[in-house]
């Protein structure tokens, strides 16, 4: 088939922006991977005794990011959050697959968003091994796979009594960078611009996660909110946890906001995509040497307290070290939900 | 956390609706499964000396199904495509993620739609292992995966010079039933209900797949239209081919309708998910066979004819056996293109 120049074909979508880049990038993976793009299916052989972790989310204009958003970072943030959720498991990212639908064959536009997905791509070794295009409202949906040793996946449901409960790297920025940008707050454009790519651009803390496969009791990646995250592992695990609100890691321009947006922002603020997990005590140093090793802050803000096979019981102590009552946590902790505002 | 009458928040939706049936399920597959919907990955363990064949679609509304589409059928239909490309494949399915986009939580819907999803994945023992609810414009969008062995995968690419050209079941009542409810074609009513299923609950043809690993050259689902997707076949075996219009399968009701329309509707229409594959003439009788066990016909349309390494070249038959013009086969050629109008 030949390249037309505009309206652009399915067909060739696919063979213009994602098949060539797939193909001709060089990946530690292309040896697992036995049949990419073209054909109904892709086909990848697992290497044996290993287990594959898939996960699938959903971007839409409007709800996930803004109708002017840059391409080039949004193709970067849609496989990254993927990523994240592979991290979060432990697993070793091995490949995608990208269903996209567009409102209209925009080249320029297929052109920045295919360079941010495969830069991606490329930094994580996940090529690209199938893919969808579709006219319709602009939305994106990827699902990813890695690789992990049999057994080895981190899961929420694993929290032990005593364990520490660790986040890595700082949360809140993308919550503060959204609250600017809707003039929720008046951050100064200096601040906004040392902050803006937590939002824009999150890092998937995949070296994070192999390294925690061993150490950690229980994980997940902090898509919605650090505590209502933190909820799910103690659902699953049926613990109870404390939780001291001064713990938890902040950046320096987050520390220029009062206390309470500095708390609502850090322990509810959604879109950080940084991994929390919890490890026993005895881990504490090896956990601290993973951190200098990967140059990634890891920090203990709290610990599982009981079991309760229950509703889960969350209490977080505020910056005087009293314990916040039951009305107050329910206000911190609405969480970002899709549907219930 | 406890359900909410209305709105459903997005983490009730994934429990009230996807995740009680999922684990309910009896599979063969469930075994596995390590690891099913609740956590941020799903995960597998493939069979040693396992390929895992995935493949990804996007349904959207207003451009792959009716806005007032019966969501029970739309919930099968949406993993019966998906299902379609794994039996192109010869894969066997072992599961899928689902995400999906809707303007609203509405409760019925949902429940109408899951079970529909459902009952596709039990006729298949291909279980739901992941899911992402979110609000939106309704879109639908699954990876499915199966897995095959090592190096049976049937590609497009395989097919070899004489090889048979063979199509399953009947192809254009979906094409047909789409004209009538436009009100392109006027069908009597009585018609319309022997065939409207073929486009709203196609069968994906999982079995015959399995069955065509060791016989089929090359393969693929019949989506946007048989010699359209016959043509991806051409161009990756870089091969020519011949098919008699007349020998492709129409079903009792499109042979009431005259010759141009049964030629467009069969050759062209879309989803008709029927598998069309090659395979040498030396496996006309196993073919055979395996159409009267799977009470499925099977039928020859047209043979394999040259080598060709530049454009694939389609040679058309027409019912008095003259051969197509190069303007009569581009006309009919016309295949559905979601940009290309």
């Amino acid at each position: 088939m030949q390249f037309r120049s505009d309206p652009l074909g399915e067909f060739d979508l696919i063979e213009r922006f994602f098949k060539t880049p797939a193909n001709a990038m060089a990946s530690k993976n292309d040896q697992t991977i036995t049949l990419g793009i073209g054909d109904d299916c892709a086909v990848f052989k697992p290497s044996e005794g290993e287990e594959i972790a898939i996960t699938s989310d959903m971007l839409i204009e409007g709800r996930h990011f803004f109708a002017n958003t840059d391409p080039e970072r949004l193709g970067r943030k849609a496989l990254a959050v993927n990523l994240s959720d592979l991290a979060a498991m432990g697993a070793k990212p091995l490949g995608f697959t990208l269903a996209i639908a567009l409102p209209q064959a925009d080249a320029s536009w297929l052109e920045s968003f295919s360079k941010g997905v495969f830069a991606m791509a490329k930094q994580f070794s996940c090529p690209l091994i199938g893919g969808d295009t579709t006219a319709g409202p602009l939305t994106i949906s990827i699902a990813a796979f890695g690789s992990l040793p049999e057994g080895k996946a981190i899961r929420r449901s694993g929290a032990k009594v005593d364990d520490d409960i660790w986040v890595s790297g700082t949360v809140g920025d993308a919550r503060l960078t959204l609250a600017a940008l809707r003039h929720e707050i008046n951050l100064p454009l200096e601040d906004l611009k040392q902050i803006e790519h937590r939002m824009h651009e999150p890092t998937p803390r995949v070296e994070l996660g192999i390294h925690l496969r061993e150490i950690a009791c229980s994980a997940l990646d902090v898509s919605d909110g650090l505590l209502g995250d933190l909820q799910h592992i103690l659902k699953q695990s049926q613990v109870d946890a404390e939780v001291s609100l001064d713990q938890i890691p902040k950046s320096a321009i987050l520390q220029k906001q009062n206390v309470n947006i500095q708390n609502q922002f850090s322990a509810c603020g959604g879109d950080d995509y940084e991994i929390c997990f919890t490890a026993p005590i005895t881990q504490r140093n090896t956990i601290n040497q993973i951190s200098k090793s990967l140059n990634l802050p890891l920090t203990r803000i709290g610990r599982i307290t009981a079991k309760n096979s229950g509703l889960a019981n969350l209490r977080l102590i505020d910056t005087n070290g009293d314990l916040l009552s039951n009305t107050q946590t329910a206000e911190l902790l609405k969480s970002f939900d899709h549907f219930a505002k």
